[in-house]
């Protein structure tokens, strides 16, 4: 918790680390599934996965390949035309960047609320 | 990090608590800005935290009011005119289920990512 004088610090809360290809909800549910899934998913897990439609998949995993954050396979399992898909070598590590962000996130809105429960409990308190 | 032949849940990775309105990174950077400050911060200021200029702040401020998730008010301060932004107690309560959510996110990263290490220091490692 910021003390009340302190001077604002230019962009303190931009968190510029939040890559916005990455960010955005489905994108980030794409990437946090292949991130726990090593080997990739196949194209129908995925979506189940991260509970999006087939053209909405498909719309954001061309971005993300585009991006160069996933790469996509077109095989046969079971006689079947199948698509893999898993993050790039690239696409895993601009991911733990992210989330290393993210993590400042959670830890300023933690400071943030534990700050306003001593308020709460103790009136008089301020913070230093 | 999931055994490889686990079925597949449904939306497991869809992460229905980022709630859209937040989680846009420049309303995000506000929203924790305001967390932060829990007496409100001066449009100004908000502005230098969240390296935004005049017109985005203006308009995310906008859509974060209609929201009911933040309160915008104007007065005087030093005899000039002022605007300050606070959090609404609505905005508070959503936030830190936002916040909840962005911390299942980490989570899961850290788990991949720790599955990824066993795996590359004991080749033989295998989930259970």
């Amino acid at each position: 918790m910021p003390a009340k004088n302190e001077p604002k610090t230019s962009g303190r809360f931009a968190y510029e680390g939040l890559e916005r290809v990455i960010h955005e909800k489905a994108r980030l549910s794409i990437m946090a599934s292949l991130a726990a899934h090593r080997d990739g998913l196949l194209f129908n897990d995925l979506k189940e996965l991260c509970a999006l439609t087939d053209g909405n998949l498909s719309r954001h995993l061309q971005m993300l390949t585009d991006s160069k954050l996933v790469e996509v396979w077109k095989g046969y399992k079971n006689n079947r035309p199948q698509t893999l898909c898993r993050l790039s070598r690239e696409g895993r590590k601009r991911f733990l960047e992210y989330v290393n962000e993210l993590e400042n996130v959670v830890a300023d809105a933690m400071a943030a609320a534990e700050g306003a429960k001593r308020r709460s409990i103790d009136p008089d308190f301020s913070p230093a």
